[in-house]
Parts: C-alpha cells; structure tokens; sequence
C-alpha cells in the first residue's frame, strides 16, 4: 500500500475537484495553489487516532469524516474560507484504506474543498492526521486574543450532544441515531465566514468543551467572562431532576461539538442577532463565572478542570 | 500529553522564531501567513512511521530529524523557498515527545522556516506527520510532467549512501558514523532553488531511487531517458568485484537520499555544470534506459521493479 494507491483507488472522486486557485495538484512533489492579493494563508493540522478520538468500533468510514470535519472546524473558528486539505492517514489493512479514503471524500463532497495531497502507511492503528488551509482577507481572521473587556459572548451551534452520543455509544447503544449524532458533526464554516463578515474578531470552536474554550479566549484576551447558564438554549430545555447535573455538564464540558464561541462589541448585537446566541458577557479582571439567573452557579479559572457545582 | 505540552516543552525553543510572512503564529485554532503577490503557496505532506521509516532503534532524535528534512526536501523538488511546518506526532510516551520535539527543533534550527503548528496523541507507536509550506515566484515551480524529448537529465546531490547507511544499521553497525550517515540527510534547499533560478522547471527528489524517481519524470512528461551509468560521480570510483552489484544496485534503486533530479534544455548547460552533473538524455518514446558507455547495462520501464542486471 503507498500514496498512489491510495489516491488512485479511494481518493479518485474527490481529486476529481480541483480549486480553482490550484495550479498544480496533488500528485507531484506538492501541490501548488494562488493565494490572491489581499488575503492572508490560514493553516490548522490536527491528529485523530482511533480508540482516542472515536471508539474502536466506531466505523471507520464516519470516523474519518469526522477527523476531516474536526480539522475544518479550526478554520471555521478563523473564519476562513476552506480550500484545501491534506491527509496523512496510517491504516491497519487494505479495507481500512478504503473506508477511511472514504470518509474523507465523504466529508469533502459537494463542497468547494480540494483534497490536494495526502501520504498513507501501514500501522498496526489506524490514524488520520489532516492539514487544512483556507483563506481570509488580511487582517481579519478571527484569534482568541482579541476579546475586550465590555465585549458580548456569542454562541453559533449546540452545545453536549455529540458527548451525550459518545457516551450512548460507549454504553453500546450502536443505533443509527447515535453514530450519527457522533460520526456526522459539521464544521460551522459558513457561520464562521458570516461572523467574520459581520465584523467579529475573537472566536474559537467548542473541541475541549465550552468551559475550556471560553476560557482560552478569556487567558489569550486578558479578559474575564460571564457565562449565564439560562441563556445557553439547550439549558432552558433541560428537565430539573437526576439527569439534570449530567446534562449541564455534557453542556459545558462535553466538547467536541464544535460550535462556535465568539465575543463583539455591543453595537454588532443587531447583526450577530441572526447568527448566534448571546450567552454572556467580557469583563476586566480573569478567569470564567458560571452564572444562573444572574447568581453564582460556578467559577471556573481554568474550564473544566476546575468546574465544581 | 496534549498540543500545549509538546508545543510549550519541547518545541518552545523552536516556536521562538516566527516567519515574517507569519501574522498569527501556532497557538490559536490555525496559522495565519501572508503570500506575497506575485507568488505561489506550494505544500506537501509526508507521514513517517517507527519500523517503517526508520529502524525501531534508530535514536528518535534523528528519525524525527529525519522526518523533517525528508518532507522539506519536496519543497526542494519544486524549488520553493521553505516557510512553514507542521508536526502532527503520535507518541508512546511523554520521552518520545522530548526526542521528537528536538529532532523537530533541531531539523528547523538555524533555517528560516517556523514550526508554525502541531498536533500530539498518546499511541502505541511513534510517528510524526509533517506538513511543509514555501513559495515560489508565480508559474515557476518545478514539476514532474514538464520534461522535453531533447531535454539533459542532471543529478545534483549522492546516491546509495543513506541505503547502505541503513543497510549497516540494520546489521548492527551502531557507530556514529552510519548514524549520521542515515540520520543527518539533508534536504538540497538551496539547490533547489538555484536550479529553479537558473531556468530548470522539472524537477523530482530521489526518494524512492534514482530509477524509479527518474521513471516518474518519464512518464509524467511523456517522454523516454537514458541514464549513462558512467557519467554518475559514485559510479567511477566504483572498483570492479564482488560488491560491485550490490553497489550499483544501491546508486540505482537506494532511494532516500534526496538527491534532486532534473531535466533542462541544452541551452542551460552551462549555468547548470557549477550545479549539477549531467548524467543523461531525454529521448522521444517512453521508459527509463541504462546504459554503461553508451551500451545497454539494463533496461527498464518502471523503475527498480524492472531494473536486471
């Protein structure tokens, strides 16, 4: 099994897309692609390794469309336009080369992603490791160190479902809504062009859960943060009783949703109204509160590490 | 481990320079880098696996090493600058991370290239997955399908010395002198770019073997060559004998050396002699010929699968 093998067999459909800003494609040395002026390269690589980041009887097919949706999402998080995508993928047999460059493909299709390269070997685990890159006009991609201090917190996307399905599928529920609601996550790019168009500036995407990412901007920025619990839709659904504590901390702590968590000033509130959720505020000073209704629910420095009801 | 240990640990050192066409550098969910005008992005990706790449007790240090300077090296092969790199590692455990991350380091110190983002898992095997960025001016790079019929074929760097070295490894010949051998293949950058710069536009690495890389060349560009075997530096200081078989068969088909293998126009003889060493002839039809003064030595169409004495 080697790179041409792969590309030719598994790969073959989606190489038949090629981005218009590609000059040459993958199948050489490298690939070769236009960056057109007045915008800037973003780049994100990200590793997923089964028995890690799905369950080893998780197929393998979703699996690898899932790692390929997770990398894109670090560009939604940016607010770039995806371009290009390059897979690194160590497969266990001949049928895991076919599942996984099925995956990807998956994951790619009917979109304006190019798969432009990729290397593959022989490994006693199979593993994809994806490299994405994108384009944003210069000087606007969304970072983590730009929220102020009087900023709003905005939230685009859901919050726990895909670690409540990670769990139902670990507790052997193996049905079709379960490997879906795990194996079929989006990247949020489109949200993210759209807050980036509408003038946001700081964001990031739910991976670690939404504690621990609200709290990376808060670190990165400088600033402190106010989540208020009862402004996080799903919240308001959520049923008092036994399973209710589980369910707010698959909300704040499940991760790997990737929704979007970003921060504007209060005169973007009319235009980012239609794209996501106000559910907390910046302030001076560090570290994220939890609030319910306006009360203590819990203080966090350092997300879910330090998370206690 | 995560991401921030491996990249606050061990690749601190490394993360200290920072590219000037960086805008956002490795911290945030992507990179950010300007392209200038006038310019192409070129990328590739190569996946490097334990027991596979390199011998299970090959120091991890140098394999890592290793690994990079095998992936710029196809940055080499089309003649771009190099910029930008990005490690995605799997490793058994938290010393395997110390190991890679110096060998990383110690692949990009001392160059202009940043190691502008990374991934890390905890696996059973190491590997490391690298992908590699640089520009060229706009319609320069060099590519495998643009030999003509009348072109000369021109070899710059060694043959065989890196499989051998891994040949004696492999029978228990640790000295320091086929670790390095092996261990310390170097990337030809520069040459890259000078051939680049003097009109050559294609170009291969010799990864695989000079044959089989040759072939690629071949039938990319839709043309035959003839290889003369006397006219390869290695070749003459060869003695007749018993190993001197297993010596042509490593020049021919050793592979992993790097070495960059172009084809030029006649009219570029003289700009190319102080570069490289002409050590053939492109023709009309297709397949790779060798020859020993002008007589047939072996034919073959694909590379080292069809290569016979």
């Amino acid at each position: 099994m080697n790179e041409f093998e792969l590309i030719d067999r598994a790969f073959r459909r989606k190489l038949a897309f090629r981005h218009p800003l590609t000059s040459l494609p993958g199948g050489d040395d490298a690939s070769v692609h236009a960056v057109p002026d007045g915008h800037e390269l973003v780049v994100s690589t990200d590793m997923s390794l089964a028995g890690v980041h799905w369950p080893q009887d998780f197929p393998l097919q979703d699996a690898a469309r899932r790692a390929v949706n997770a990398a894109l999402s670090d560009l939604a998080a940016m607010g770039a336009q995806a371009c290009w995508v390059w897979c690194c993928a160590a497969l266990r047999d001949a049928s895991a080369a076919e599942l996984m460059g099925d995956g990807i493909a998956a994951a790619l299709i009917d979109s304006d992603i190019e798969l432009a390269g990729g290397d593959t070997v022989h490994a006693a685990d199979n593993s994809l490791a994806v490299t994405v890159a994108g384009l944003v006009p210069k000087g606007t991609a969304m970072r983590r160190d730009a929220a102020q201090a009087d900023d709003d917190v905005w939230l685009s996307g859901q919050l726990g479902h895909t670690a409540h399905a990670l769990r139902q599928w670990q507790r052997a529920d193996h049905s079709e809504a379960v490997r879906k609601a795990f194996g079929d996550v989006q990247p949020r790019l489109a949200e993210g062009m759209a807050l980036r168009e509408a003038g946001v500036r700081c964001c990031i995407d739910v991976s670690d859960g939404l504690l621990a990412d609200v709290a990376h901007l808060a670190t990165s920025s400088g600033v402190g943060m106010n989540i208020e619990l009862s402004l996080i839709p799903a919240f308001s659904r959520l049923v008092p009783g036994q399973d209710r504590e589980e369910a707010v901390n698959l909300m704040l702590s499940g991760g790997e949703d990737y929704a979007l968590v970003c921060t504007a000033p209060a005169r973007l509130r009319d235009s980012l109204s239609s794209l996501a959720v106000r559910i907390g505020q910046c302030r001076n000073g560090g570290g994220v509160n939890v609030l319910l209704n306006g009360a203590a629910w819990a203080t966090t420095e350092r997300g879910f590490d330090h998370f206690e009801q």
